[in-house]
């Protein structure tokens, strides 16, 4: 039972996976699906009520049936390199290699459906509310006057992009800003903007969770942080991570979310206030974990590879094929 | 309690569930993303563990707690006919809009994520096989040895696009077409083919499922039909479409199709053989009803009306808010 990897050539995150994976002698293959036509091939066929299909890959041949887990890490678009690429050859080709891998049994790290709907900024903030995670009052709109009116209620507030998504032409990320209490929310009316209540932190928390293994890392504040500093991403190094304890009623919201969302993965940002309450931000189901276990040594490169590297249990067969459970 | 129907403004089949909706009595709303943020507001906030959200379309103002089912019919690109449109705004839109309407409760037809799920057919025929539908021998490969051999047990195919989806630039659709036995297929290393056992017709099936509701309907194959005229689609007219009885092993069949694609509205073809078996070509989860109820006077138009006008049952929260059940 091989476990199947979906990246691009160059990810140094999913070669300390495949490293534990390779010290288990578990077999690997990785794939990119951008070298479809080209260095990757593939066949299935459907007879007889049945289905067999194979991949081809760097010279080697697996069993779509005999793969034991897919671990979709950074995979380029299909046929991307193909000698003549087109948006038609990459439809084809997405359809092939997902379709067919979609009809399997193979355990997701993470599937795509649940992947596309946990990149859903406002769905996130719905389910963390849901599972009883505390989440700092938040408003998405494009009507002024619910910004003016919340911006009374709440006059220590962040604005952040709606989606995680990030503008690409020129590439950049949008940092999360504070907002100065006398704002003009006239702009708001052009594009929705997600306003936050700034929660004064004593510290930054990444909670990474895979299957039901958590790690968690604590980045302490400051205590001369500037407050305009809101973004961890680009505010000045200061403390390092540090390995810390998940409070129980933060464990209890996490499983629930992660059941919630069908996820396998999940690195989950969470700010800490004074009072030592986790304020749920973001859960990124494809979130990078090497900064941390770089800085704290915890084993989740490990981690995932012993998940990767589980047997599919028995008697696991199921009409839907969709197969988005956690098990 | 409301009905919101995503579509484009010139939608006729829209218009005509739309007819029924207001026989009942039902609210409606009808919005068209691309009409974000011109036309369209939305606000949403997620304060003390709820949320309240709100849209705004054509001078009217609903609750997104208050919508009974979403019917994602044509919907445009979000912000699609924005003042300055981008990908970026269109990200933003679509994050705020499908974000808040996935964290809800509301019944959907389809679920995004189940109907995009559903699009894949190297997927769909797993499922149906699953599902116990004859599915005709197929194909889908990059190995032109693997496509030559299929021809030789096979030696009367068709070829077909693996996607459903179509080139778009210049846009034409890709018939469904007979492959001739001498073929060379060497070309398949150039991308996916999709190659299918013909099935010697007497008639094409289209079954439209809306909810539980199966209605049938069948075109009978001209005895002088040319057997070249495998795509439906493109074929000489002939005979109508014809309101036909469902077989009882293939009622039992598109059910467990339904439920494990967790859709609410498929349109299922089939073609049927000299021995009367249905065998399974697709299910389109967006597929036209029009043209059957036109020709045939089967009242599906109504059936949606109704499913789309059915109260909440009570008592139905879930921790997950995917909500992709089919109730």
């Amino acid at each position: 039972m091989t476990v199947l990897i979906l990246t691009c050539e160059e990810d140094v995150t999913a070669d300390m996976v495949v490293v534990h994976l390779n010290a288990t002698g578990v077999p690997v293959v990785r794939v990119d699906p951008a070298d479809l036509t080209g260095g990757v091939a593939l066949s299935g066929e459907y007879v007889h009520g049945r289905f067999r299909g194979h991949l081809s890959a760097g010279g080697r041949l697996v069993s779509i049936g005999g793969l034991r887990s897919v671990w979709v890490r950074r995979p380029g678009t299909p046929a991307g390199r193909a000698a003549q690429p087109s948006a038609w050859l990459t439809e084809e080709s997405a359809q092939a290699l997902y379709g067919m891998l979609r009809g399997s049994d193979v355990r997701w790290m993470n599937h795509p459906d649940a992947a596309r709907r946990a990149r859903h900024k406002p769905w996130q903030l719905r389910l963390a509310q849901r599972c009883g995670l505390p989440v700092p009052a938040t408003l998405i709109t494009t009507f002024p006057r619910a910004a003016r009116e919340f911006a009374e209620r709440y006059p220590d507030l962040v604005v952040k992009p709606v989606s995680g998504a990030h503008p690409q032409d020129p590439p950049r990320a949008v940092p999360t800003s504070r907002v100065a209490p006398d704002t003009d929310f006239s702009a708001v009316a052009f594009g929705p903007t997600l306003l936050q209540r700034r929660v004064a932190k004593r510290a930054d928390i990444r909670l990474t969770v895979v299957g039901q293994q958590m790690t968690a890392a604590r980045k302490a504040t400051a205590a001369d942080a500037d407050p305009d500093d809101v973004d961890v991403r680009f505010a000045a190094p200061g403390s390092p991570w540090r390995p810390t304890d998940v409070p129980s009623c933060v464990t209890a919201g996490v499983h629930a979310y992660m059941r919630g969302a069908e996820l396998a993965y999940g690195a989950f940002d969470f700010v800490e206030d004074a009072d030592g309450t986790w304020w749920f931000l973001e859960c990124n189901q494809s979130g990078q974990f090497g900064f941390v276990e770089v800085e704290t040594g915890q084993p989740i490169a490990r981690t995932i590879a012993e998940w990767l590297a589980r047997p599919i249990p028995e008697g696991s067969p199921h009409v839907n094929g969709s197969n988005t459970t956690v098990r």
